[in-house]
């Protein structure tokens, strides 16, 4: 008889332990106050490719990246201004590829997506394929805070972010002699049938920011920012405008920006993935980003990576590539780094 | 002693259960030799709105279509055909919103996405914003065989869609009285600051067309084509071009096509979701879709619905609206619905 009641037990710890998908906000204490990571774009990012003065510089402009969003979300801000902010000033870094540092279509264009999603209420903003917008992910914003829609593209996408008060250049604003150099090289290996060596641009295929904040109210906004892949043709969009694939927040589980070969995260819906391994299969952030990254992205042969961070300040940076950009803050805790081993 | 070795025994079960996220592609001998299911839209379709004769003109129309993909699997085609084919019959009928039934946006142009996903390898295909593409769909396929890319949009998308064979008209081709119709009742109705109700015209909001298919080979192919929502602004993409929203599929769990208020369905990633609930958290395809569409979807005030198959050739046809225009046909069986009760 003991042995039955010893079974029913543990099919029943069994069927609830299964079936753990709830989802509690209830405040936790362990929380910090805040958390913030941001990430510069994935690749083959080798120190020996380095120039010491180029280290310094991504440091740098990591750190200062991080300090803007710290800075505001130390004071009581939310998660979705230091997500914008943080974001705003590495648009305007020509280091990383997105916004300013924009790399070139093949028709030597400037073609730039950008999303942001708030884990409170899951709502999310999206444009895609921009051309005169100085700040994408500030156009992104508009469109969760002043339309209906979740995602707009073009023309339409620049003419509500114009009517929206969102700062419009001219498209020369975006020509960057590195940026141009890179789209003359590959069209030039183009013609030779050879392949460019990526580690002659660490961001032609991988370039994008992101960043993730949980704010002191226990909110999570997520954003990324790209100006796409160098020699991109046909108005292609990637990841970085796709909710689910290249940014994805929901105060439940966690937030996640990606960056890398942007079809892959698009077709394996990466951002989300790591989300619903945590909902529906009850892993952790860690559990998941890293089986998402470094196993089932690596199977099917897609490279990049992603930051995010879970509702109680947890911070994951996978990458199953050389090098990724990338850094956290947390009260009394600073981490940026560049390469695989460090 | 006892007690300890089926406390472990149970415990292994526990463990077990809760990390079957295994993907077998073992062929089921349960598996029918084929199956498809389509959709032709979800909204307010009520049954006191609907003429005899437009009722008959849906149900025969969904009939023909089921016929076709039928016969592509029966002679032991694939799943990719049988979807196309399929969507393609339907994007040349003016019931749907879709291909040559596409409605209007503000601006009195048709701008239609479409996208396309196969289960086998998880490759996938999506158009968006295109005005000349006879059959968005096979556009998206396309893109999906003949491209590195998965997503393209607007012009490029255009340009890649001729140079790859796909049929270009032009855009007047799309211009049907019904549709223009709507857009000047609801301009109308905007000028007098008043709602049009919406059973004046069931695809008003909610219009698109998807088909899922199951082949003899166990391949699980999934498509979604639309004209996208009535009066839309801005280049506005909704959910249909989306894989992981309105398209997913995957041979492991299963494919889905989505109907309904596009921006709740990239929110809450419904086509993804789905698989996800099934792949990470155990559950059947008919737990899945009634959990995501009835119960999380409704909580969060998105309306519209799916269909779906498995790798068993189990359906799925959940909607949370009033009806929506669906069937299915596997050996031997052969379903077509419109309203809730029936």
């Amino acid at each position: 008889m003991k042995y039955w009641i010893l079974i029913t037990i543990c099919c029943a710890i069994t069927i609830i332990g299964c079936n753990d998908t709830s989802k509690s906000n209830a405040i936790d204490e362990e929380r910090p106050d805040y958390t913030i990571v941001i990430h510069g774009g994935a690749g083959t990012i080798l120190k020996k490719n380095m120039t010491p003065e180029k280290d310094k510089a991504y440091r740098e402009a990591m750190n200062e990246a991080l300090s803007i969003g710290e800075a505001i979300l130390k004071s009581g801000g939310s998660s979705m201004d230091a997500v914008e902010k943080t974001i705003n000033f590495m648009e305007n870094s020509e280091l990383f590829n997105a916004g300013k540092g924009a790399v070139f279509t093949h028709k030597g264009k400037n073609e730039m997506d950008a999303s942001i999603m708030y884990g409170k209420d899951q709502n999310a903003g999206a444009v895609g394929g921009v051309t005169n917008i100085k700040h994408p992910i500030s156009a992104a914003r508009a469109v969760l805070e002043k339309s209906d829609h979740v995602m707009m593209a073009g023309k339409g996408a620049e003419e509500f972010a114009e009517i929206n008060g969102i700062e419009i250049v001219d498209p020369s604003y975006f020509r960057t002699e590195r940026r141009w150099n890179s789209l003359q090289r590959i069209l030039k290996s183009e013609k030779e049938e050879s392949e460019l060596s990526e580690s002659d641009d660490v961001d032609k295929k991988h370039g994008t920011v992101g960043c993730v904040a949980l704010d002191r109210d226990g909110n999570i906004s997520a954003g990324t920012s790209t100006g796409g892949m160098t020699n991109k043709k046909y108005n292609r969009l990637g990841d970085s405008p796709i909710i689910g694939a290249g940014t994805f927040a929901d105060n439940a589980t966690c937030g996640v920006s990606s960056t890398g070969h942007g079809e892959y995260f698009i077709r394996y819906t990466v951002a989300r993935d790591i989300a619903a391994m945590m909902e529906y299969g009850g892993k952790s952030l860690a559990e998941s980003s890293n089986y998402i990254i470094n196993e089932k992205l690596v199977e099917k042969g897609g490279t990049g990576g992603i930051v995010a961070l879970d509702r109680k300040g947890n911070v994951s940076m996978d990458f199953n590539t050389a090098g990724m950009y990338r850094g956290y803050a947390k009260p009394g805790e600073r981490v940026v780094k560049i390469y695989k081993e460090e």
